[in-house]
């Protein structure tokens, strides 16, 4: 089969409507959506009934390995409209130096080196079908890198403010990547203010996380990936790097939805959220047994994909890990820059600092006896550790002074 | 399938003997080999009859799309030796902005965000496999990193010189992977050379290109993986850039592979070996008609995988860059990064500068008559553009300056 099937073939589509994630209320398909009049995330329903007729995971085995072999479960209608530069399958890889049965789900493999390819991909794809001209959003710098590069594919101008601190290297991408990038006095919720106060008069679409219905079904491929390479039974454990919680809100629907498909049990791993301690909204609000999570004030972590003070997905997240019998876990920098060292230096893994800290977490949790060392547990990578200044390195740095040749 | 079925599965392997790429001379297979006793590279030979009754293209597609894929015709025996990151296929992405029929194959997607990872994976896990304890070879920086990487994994330990203006990200990346490195006051041919006067005393094996006979069969898997994403038909121009080119060298052995299998036929892309005008030994060689190149003196480009002022394996590129049809080019600094630069505003692609030099050849060749605009092309974009400082992009600075919100 040719590598571009999944892109070029015409397949029927099942998206029947949208609803409220907190009311349930319905919605059109195919048309703009935000949020919900209640606020709230939207979610897009299928007819599983008819999906279950037309495809079956030996089906999907046949096509190539990339995200687009779902399409009958994501809501793009018109092969025209997908925008694609090459949305591959990550590979999840055993971490042998650690104890226990644990793999990383290498999302760094993704276009621009970050999961949040999954989500922008498919928003924007969503957004070219639904004939928007300018999308906008705010950003810890990965999101608005994909954004920027599925936009400029798709022709479609792009607007993206970031934290004045975010690393160059993101905002460099986001620009190279022909994007209009602004940095901003603040944090990401800050930045995602500017964007709902200006959006009417200068008429951007607001791709923020969840304010749109669509980065979510991208995301949710990564529940569909693991299920298919775990041969159709979940892992036990998945510890997610928890900002605003598209991913684990994806997965957990994409969970659902096999279960109703007939893909997989009623079994589910337990979801581990990941936080940093310097800002860790989702992790109060589990412990105080609150549905909502208040903003964190002073956030700060060297992690900055996590440093999201306030999440509108809040209680979907806190829902899906209680749910599963999970946790919310806080780890410190210093053991998350551990964790990135050490997967690094004992296995070849260069990690994300979000990343590091599912590994920081997983660690805490198999020594706090909330894991077995038996269970298939996965972390996931965010994006590729290359984005990251590697400046916990500096002890090698002697050896790196220009030598004579003689003084070998 | 689950994932991880490539690695697991134990195969009947095939490799019969190695032979001298230049004399043909015939040395065992198991055994630890460095360059021929006429002091040219080795060629892994297999019985390619019994590859043919084992593998069927047909097979190849059921299993998961990863490089271990082509076990049998790879040169590892025993499962337990295969040290992985994920060596997922890479995806061809359409250049849609261009004129023409052109794909990237984007190798940025590997482990350590190279096409490196391919040819080292194999190095690492046949220097495993034959007891070796500690490698050392030079590097211009992408080679080093999946060096280290794969040693780590492989718990070998690993010796890594590389010229003193090696880009930062790479010499940390290499550190933080558990290698030793040395930034050494020469070209990468220099530190060769320390690598050649060092590793007897040392105790090192030297996996320099060309110089141990595997890291050729890793990276002809590119060929292997194009012939599969272009339907058993081979593109009609290949762009590579070309520093040791040991990948191609690799591709056109794979294409002898394949046609002597049954998969292909006997047409064969024309290969462009792409090179930068400050480094172009090949190009120079080439427009002479010489079958061997001398040695560029003053190499100065800023794609540092192609400044590389002599290569060991000289002959095998010009006699298939010849036997295809194809020629030997060389680009500009400037081409280079003006096309690095519209890749990524216009079609959403961030390649690397070496990547960048085969779309400025691709330019150049379509302008002057070497390629039609109704071929297919496929350019190799050797590593993630995320390893580069994006200097170029400059003019977007003043607009990400600190911004207050009522200014917008």
């Amino acid at each position: 089969m040719r590598h571009d099937a999944n892109l070029t073939t015409d397949r029927p589509t099942f998206v029947t409507h949208l609803e409220c994630s907190m009311t349930g209320e319905r919605y059109e398909a195919d048309q703009l959506h935000g949020l919900s009049r209640a606020g709230r995330p939207l979610l897009v329903r299928y007819d599983l009934e008819g999906v279950k007729a037309a495809l079956t995971p030996e089906a999907l085995a046949q096509r190539p390995a990339d995200l687009w072999r779902y399409r009958e479960l994501l809501p793009v209608r018109q092969t025209t409209n997908i925008v694609s530069l090459g949305e591959t399958a990550t590979p999840i890889v055993p971490l042998e130096k650690e104890t226990g049965n644990v793999w990383v789900k290498d999302e760094g493999r993704l276009p621009t080196g970050s999961f949040k390819a999954r989500g922008l991909v498919m928003a924007v794809a969503m957004a070219k079908e639904l004939g928007v001209t300018t999308i906008a959003m705010p950003t810890n710098g990965n999101a608005g890198a994909a954004a920027a590069a599925y936009a400029a594919r798709a022709g479609i101008e792009a607007v993206i403010f970031c934290p004045a601190d975010t690393p160059d290297i993101n905002v460099r991408e986001i620009a190279a990547q022909g994007a209009r990038v602004y940095r901003v006095n603040g944090l990401i919720d800050d930045c995602g203010k500017i964007v709902g106060q200006s959006k009417d008069t200068r008429g951007w679409f607001d791709l923020s996380t969840l304010k749109e219905p669509y980065r979510i079904e991208g995301k949710k491929t990564m529940g569909l990936e693991l299920a298919e390479q775990f041969g159709w039974e979940l892992p036990d454990a998945i510890f997610y790097p928890t900002g605003g919680g598209t991913g684990l809100i994806g997965m957990w629907k994409a969970f659902d939805e096999m279960e109703a498909l007939g893909w997989i049990g009623a079994k589910r791993p337990r979801m581990y959220a990941v936080q940093a301690e310097g800002c860790a909204p989702i992790v109060r609000a589990f412990e105080a047994g609150e549905r909502h999570a208040t903003r964190w004030e002073d956030a700060h972590t060297v992690a900055a994909g996590i440093r999201v003070p306030q999440a509108v997905g809040d209680f979907l997240i806190l829902d899906a890990v209680r749910a599963s019998g999970g946790k919310a876990l806080a780890v410190s920098d210093a053991a998350l820059v551990k964790a990135v060292d050490d997967a690094a230096r004992k296995d070849g893994l260069l990690m994300c600092p979000e990343g590091g800290a599912t590994l920081a977490a997983y660690r805490d949790a198999l020594a706090g006896g909330l894991v077995d060392a038996e269970e298939r547990v996965v972390l996931f990578n965010c994006a590729t550790g290359l984005k990251y200044p590697l400046s916990d390195q500096s002890k090698y740095l002697d050896r790196h002074q220009p030598i004579d040749w003689g003084e070998l």
